[in-house]
């Protein structure tokens, strides 16, 4: 009845047969059809009266089922050298699941509930131990919240600051356009520091009451921050308490030396660290944590509690499984192997077919950046590649303040699958050397000798 | 060690035995003690030199562990009957990790990645067919944004209409504050409608560009919303261009016939339907739905977008192959089987022990009103419940507006495990009765043969 009321088949007005009579035609009970009737009365598609029946209500307006919107913009390509997103095909399911089925039958159920906004004590328990083993961080489980995210992480301290009266946050001249949005979402304005291959120039920071940054990997240029300038910008904090956010996204990945350790523990008091399980896992958990100087650990788990914005518990209770069984460092280390060898394969096919570009920012993380030749558009090669079914991306996307650079592509090396990744390098060196097809590069590209990846910043 | 010296009990400075001697004092192998200083040297709570030993190291600050924030409302109680949470006991603990193993071994990769803002297809395509099965929703799978609970799908709408130029979002004289601080986080004003024995009194709505409402089971009264205001509503909706959301929450549990159909079948243009998994399942998966009209669905997507609140890829595909496998159906079943013989079970102590409290709004969802007679004090049973390890609510707690009430008990009956639930009740019984033991209640309690459940409320 429902449908063909919607549908129009019965039309406003239209009387139904009694329930006696509908009964007998369908051979069912009557008060099954006398509850069916009533229940579309209730909900509004029937009207009746008693002792003048049930009819079809009247509705002064069509129904329509919502049609698709237009193009959501999730693009299809097939070789994707974007960066910022890992390995996805490398996800360690078996061992998600080994850890899920340990924590479904371990598990009290009121971790289930609405729970305590800092995120569930296993989990804040083995990030405090892995952040202070594997990063340097200096941490205790009751100094985390656990947050959907270093988007959310971000809002959350946006938010706190500016209801801390906090007027403007510093970001690096190069980055994420996210983090700008949400800071200016959030009412604060934003500044941007000027990057070189020092990492951000935080001698520049004026009196800007915080300044996130990427110190162990510049992101997208790939440099570390300076010794110099960390000890700097601790002793600025600590002057004028300002609050540093670093953003350790991809911490974990660094090639050729022990990763550098969290600026964090310089001054746990006036940097705030914040880390994710989008890189050295996948994104798609929606899984990051702050470990928060103390005076801001109650305000940030206010502000996630006061919008209800809390992550899933189970996906915390399984990270908390897979790092407290030695899941996750194992993963972390395959990884670091696999990003190793990828980066080793980049450096060496570009310097073999294509000798003209620099590629630097290759100590630690997930992507490069690759120096094209003065002259080159970013644009036309980016076009060029999406012919080829390739996904690159300039470093002008990354730009979000006014400083110039030289022509560069910000190259992911993580995303393709292992079988497809040999494929998408022949690609992106068709596309630098401007041939059609991948393999006539192959047969014609040059072997060169003289390395290129001196770590010289274009500009 | 780390707790010593944390609580100062191994102050800085202070040797440590050799690892050599510690190992055999107690009994394990040196290298285990040898990594254990290690560890504890890499996050600096120990010093070592080569030839000098370990002590505990020295701080320049004390490392203060920051304190448990105050009172997030974790209660800790023997009993909860307050409302709000399910049967987090009855969670589908195997149904969940065989779903959870099926989705680990089919799903393509890239549903780990960054993906796309409404939420993954496979959950929108069987929430399609589920609601409009279950719920009598008018939907299709493009037409749903899936978000992170209930909260993060108002925060979304408001955003939205706030920047369309909405001043205003009315919500029930009763509900949940969270929705009100929502509303006004996001710059819009709130105004209250008063709600009576048959819903919100939705011919005072005025001018207001939108209106939230709990229409199949009124949110704290338990009252549905009568067929003419439905009618009502969406008339004045379609005539004023205004959005109505309905929040059913609950939707699934109605005990004594079927379900209210939802509001948004009689105007899919006009309704945002909101349901959520949060009763069905548990909160802490952090998963709820809204069904747009057409014209919101993009922008509502661009908002989810914009500040990447994403929810977590893999429970939404376990949620998807629940709905899918039948799973769910079955499960919420079961939960309706249970949570109508515990609501049975709560009449029939009230009405025996404590006849004069009438319970009301006993039809579906799960809790109940219970009306107290004039002159207690709300304030002061949720105390003594309190020393009887009882967590209550009084409607108080969920008064938004200034209308006027009788005294009167939010009772949720979910929450307890089974076997728990009995002694809740008769704890509630010696609480109502003022009686200090619930043993004693059960032998002087009167048997009272009139039931008091007429469907009148106080006011």
């Amino acid at each position: 009845l429902r449908e063909a009321i919607r549908s129009e088949r019965l039309r406003p007005g239209t009387r139904l047969p009694s329930s006696r009579t509908l009964a007998v035609d369908l051979g069912i009970a009557r008060n099954t059809v006398a509850d069916a009737y009533g229940q579309l009365v209730a909900e509004g598609w029937l009207a009746s009266r008693s002792g003048s029946g049930t009819w079809v209500a009247e509705r002064t307006t069509p129904v329509q089922v919502p049609a698709t919107p237009a193009g959501q913009g999730v693009g299809r390509f097939r070789y994707d050298l974007r960066p910022g997103t890992p390995n996805l095909a490398a996800f360690p399911r078996s061992a998600w699941l080994t850890a899920a089925r340990r924590v479904l039958s371990t598990s009290s159920y009121d971790v289930l509930g609405y729970s305590d906004p800092r995120g569930l004590l296993p989990l804040r328990t083995a990030l405090a131990d892995y952040l202070s083993r594997a990063r340097g961080v200096a941490v205790a489980p009751d100094g985390i919240v656990v947050c959907a995210g270093f988007t959310q992480g971000l809002e959350l301290l946006c938010e706190v600051l500016r209801g801390r009266g906090a007027a403007c946050l510093a970001v690096e001249a190069y980055g994420q356009d996210l983090s700008q949005r949400i800071a200016e979402a959030k009412g604060l304005a934003t500044m941007t520091l000027p990057v070189d291959a020092g990492g951000a120039a935080v001698d520049q920071l004026g009196d800007t009451e915080a300044v996130l940054l990427t110190p162990a990997h510049q992101f997208p240029l790939g440099v570390p921050l300076d010794p110099l300038r960390r000890r700097h910008i601790v002793e600025w904090a600590s002057h004028t308490g300002a609050l540093i956010v670093e953003d350790d996204y991809d911490g974990e990945f660094r090639y050729d030396r022990r990763p550098v350790g969290a600026l964090q523990a310089l001054a746990p008091e006036q940097v705030v660290y914040a880390g994710t399980a989008s890189k050295s896992l996948a994104p798609g958990l929606r899984l990051g944590w702050l470990v928060l100087p103390t005076h801001l650990v109650e305000e940030v788990a206010a502000a996630k509690a006061r919008l209800g914005r809390l992550s899933s518990s189970l996906d915390q209770l399984v990270l908390a499984e897979l790092i407290a069984s030695g899941a996750y460092d194992r993963h972390v280390r395959r990884s670091r192997l696999t990003y190793r060898w990828r980066r080793d394969r980049l450096t060496a096919t570009l310097r073999r077919d294509v000798p003209e570009v620099r590629v630097t920012g290759i100590d630690a993380g997930l992507h490069a950046l690759v120096e094209l030749p003065d002259g080159d558009s970013e644009d036309d090669i980016v076009a060029r590649a999406a012919t080829h079914g390739l996904a690159l991306d300039g470093l002008s996307r990354y730009r979000l303040g006014q400083q110039p650079h030289s022509p560069a592509l910000v190259l992911g090396y993580a995303t393709p699958p292992d079988h497809a990744y040999t494929t998408a390098l022949a690609r992106l060196a068709a596309v630098l050397t401007s041939q059609p097809q991948a393999s006539e590069v192959e047969r014609i590209g040059p072997h060169v000798g003289t390395p290129s990846d001196e770590r010289v910043l274009p500009w």
